[in-house]
This record gives C-alpha cells, structure tokens and sequence, in this order.
C-alpha cells in the first residue's frame, strides 16, 4: 500500500502540527514532535511507537538507508505520511531540515511511578529554565548512566521541540520524572538517596565528598540557583571551583562536572573491588 | 555635556551596526558588538575600552545602578550615544533588550604573540563550528583558570555576537588566540606543553593520566572530533567513559569534565605539596 501523499503546504494536518510547539496544546494532547531523523532513531531505538512519522525523501540525507527508519515505523504500527518537499518545509521548526518530523506521545510521569536500583545515581533539576539546558543534561544523564532525572517544580515540559532536540532524543531513553519539589525530596528520603547539592554559597569542593552510596546531584535554575528548601534538605552543599570573572558556570556544564565526578569515583571504587587489570594507567606517548 | 540623542529607527548610524552581525564585515572593520549589561560589564572589567556604547534607560533594569556604566566608559574616552527605545529596539539582536549595546575592536591575536605560565593549562579546540560550543568553553575556561585557549582552524570568529553572548564577555577576559592547527600544535612543542586529544578511539579513559604538568586538552568539531593530524600529534588519546544510547556527549561538556579533571589533580597536588588545612574532607550534614 502506498502511503498517504501530503503535497500542499496548505493541508490543515500539517497546520495542526504547528500547534504542537507550544506548550498549553502538548499538555492538553499528551503529544509531541521529533524532528531529525538522529532524534527518531534514538526515541525508536527507546522503544516509542511514534503516532505518525512524516518523511520527505528529497530532504534526507542517505534516503536509501534512512528510509529503513520509515519501514521500522510501518511495521510497528505508526501511520506514515510522506510529504512534498514545500509540504515538509512548512511543518519543520529547525535550520536545515532532513525530512523527517515525528508525533509522539509525551512523556508525563511523576515520583510515584519511578523504580531506581540500590546504588541509584540521580540527577535533581529545580526550576531549570532553558529547554537546552535541560537537554544538554540529558545527554550527561545518558553518557554517565545516570538512573534518572527528575525535574523538581519544572518550568519547561519534557516535550518541549528544543529540549528534545538538544537531548538528541535521549529524553526517551533516559528515565525522566516531574514533580513538585516536595514530592522529590520526599522521593529520594524514601528510597534513601543522599542529596548533593550545587551552590556558590559553601566551602566544600564537589569532589571533597563520597559519591559512591545512592546519591542525587542537584542544580537549580540559571539565575538563582537551588531554592532554600532544596539546600535545606540536602546532605552535602557542594561548590564547583571557580577562579574567573564571570559568575558562574552554566548550570549544564556544573551538572556534567560534579556527575562525572561520581562516575569517576564510582568506577575506581569498583576497579578496587575487583581484581585489577593488566594495566591500570596506560600511556601511548 | 549633553549624550547625542538618537530617536529615528532610521538614523544611518543605527543602520551600519547591523552590517557587524556579518563576519566579513567584522574582519573588515575589525570590530564586533557586546550586547547586554552583563557582557559588557565583564569586558570593562577585562580592560577593554569599547568604541561607542548605545544605551537606552528606558530599557535598563536597573537604571540607577546600570547609569554608572556609563558614566565608567565615558571616563575612559569611549564615545557614548543615548538611544530612544524604538531606536534602540532596531539594533538590539537578542530578544529582551537591557538597553546596552556597544561596538569594541574584535580580538585577533595568533600564536606568535602568546605567552603562558610554566605550568600552562591550556584548551585546544579544533573547527569547533557553533558559537554557542565556544562560547560555553570560553565561560569554563574563565572558571577553571584555563592560562589560553586556541582556536585552531576556527570557522567561527571570536567576534561573532552569538559567541560574545555565550560567552558572558569572558572572551575578552581569557586570552584567546586562533591559528593554523599547524601553527597552534608547533606553539604547544616550543612550549613543552603535552596535548591530551579527547576521542572515542582509545581504550584510555580521561581519568587515567597526569594533567599536573604543562598540558593542553584538545577537542574537535561537533560532528567529525579531532582531524588524524591532532590525533598523531597527541601525547595522550583520552575519552570519557559513556555507557548510553547518543552518540557522544555536547563538545563543550566534554571539554568542561576533561579540563575540570585537570583542576581536580592539580588543587590536589598542590595541597599535597603544602600543609595539610585543618579540615580537608568537611561534611556539613
């Protein structure tokens, strides 16, 4: 059967689509998009069924072997729509579009339904305001193998087009939580998670503490940072040094910085517990 | 003295500022635009002394604070002009205008006029293309303390407005150059600087090597990383330990856990070197 054709920029499913970028119409339709055919293939690969993929062939750039994502999605149920290249043009929201643009149902679940193993690593996003902040820190959260990110008190929804574009699709791999701030706080003494927390306002260094146990490392939002409930709770206040004029590091690049540091610090505790290998400290000079 | 006031969107002087959004324009004119009290602050601290600065205070947030600014640059020659709030609009690039915008000498040095410390910490970024990377590395740069960092085969210039604003004005406070990759890798063997090139191609993780001496991390462009000629020349090849499904972390994120990897060791060996303080693992639970 051959898919359906879209050639008019015109065509009120296409004008429907615009709706989707703001934020009022995701919540009420529990949907979103994905543009780019990098994003798709993580979110499919994830294992999200899109409800409809648009494709444009003239766009892609490898049609022969991208237009196997289009049959993946065939095959798993979604509708395909094949759209004009004027068509596609006028639905994509990005420079340089590849053809392909994919609604999906957006991701909405809050603390309750969130399930972390014993030596859980977490990240705490409060109030963090920029779509690709947040994206960025998925992508941190996805490299490190983080257990999950919750947005506490959140300001931008998980299905925001330019937070998932800059999370190239992890937002779908990665377990992501809303909640309010108390219901997070709450969540992690449940489950006995330290709170590690990011502010200017202490003297001890993020890598001055142990992050070996099940910890979460929290940032707050740009420009103020953690709210004073969250630096309450915390079990450690931790400060990133910082020697330069300007204020301060991006709250993504802070994120990445004290995460890494657990990663770091979990995977040598690890290489002491088991036998070590060959050789510990390599040099390829 | 009264400011010249202009109030005409039209005024041919307003005009000509757009033509600096161009990068031939700016290499022309050797000039570029800071946009933003923040921005332009931090540069005035840096020593910079702007050209013209346009300010509106019908747009600042702070009038009263903010005036001082200029008051500041007009003791320091620069000329200054008032704008009226449509006026001023007109020029303005960034949504949310604070009512500062000021025209400075763009930064150009190569390799041949750099000088560093014994000890240099320094960030090698190669064809990096967005200025929103570079302008990321230039903020972590200023808060690790980096001694310079090098452009080398840049596609971006230093001047460009997304990259001063990214930046938060710390490009005019961090000594940045940009040269030839041969250029900048030959500055780096008279200076006896190791270079550490960040890639997914090794079995060596960050982690694994001494950054206390005199060493620069290096980091390519977004979509390709490092070209064969840095990673020949490298003295280390490192990557950063990434367990998920995206491809590679954001180049600036790396660039940010490599190099704060460097200050980790390098505050430690220097305590080590120095009387132990009274307390060095605090827990403030």
């Amino acid at each position: 059967m051959e898919d359906l054709l879209i050639t008019s920029p015109a065509n009120p499913r296409l004008k429907a689509l615009a709706g989707l970028r703001r934020r009022r119409v995701r919540e009420a339709e529990g949907r979103t998009l994905i543009e780019g055919f990098e994003e798709l293939d993580l979110a499919l690969e994830a294992g999200v069924v899109p409800r409809v993929v648009f494709y444009c062939p003239e766009l892609m750039h490898d049609a022969a072997a991208q237009s196997r994502v289009v049959d993946q999605v065939r095959a798993r149920g979604s509708e395909v729509v094949r759209l004009a290249r004027a068509a596609f043009q006028k639905v994509a929201y990005r420079e340089g579009p590849d053809g392909f643009l994919a609604v999906v149902d957006t991701v909405t679940r809050d603390c309750s339904g969130l399930e972390v193993p014993d030596r859980a690593l977490v990240l705490f996003c409060e109030a963090v305001e920029k779509p690709g902040n947040l994206g960025a820190m998925l992508r941190t959260a996805d490299a490190a193998g983080v257990d999950a990110v919750l947005a506490a008190d959140p300001v931008t929804d998980w299905g925001n087009p330019n937070l998932v574009r800059a999370s190239k699709g992890t937002v779908f791999s990665v377990p992501v939580v809303s909640d309010t701030t108390e219901a997070a706080l709450e969540f992690l003494v449940e489950h006995g998670i330290a709170l590690v927390a990011a502010t200017p306002d202490t003297d001890v260094e993020y890598t001055d503490i142990d992050y070996t146990g099940p910890v979460a490392v929290a940032v707050g939002a740009e420009k103020t940072g953690l709210t004073d409930r969250v630096l309450e709770a915390a079990t450690h206040r931790v400060r990133i040094p910082m020697v330069g004029r300007a204020n301060s590091l991006n709250v993504s690049t802070s994120a990445a910085i004290i995460t890494y540091e657990a990663v770091r610090q979990r995977r040598r505790a690890e290489s002491l517990s088991s036998p070590a290998p060959a050789a510990d400290l390599r040099d390829i000079t």
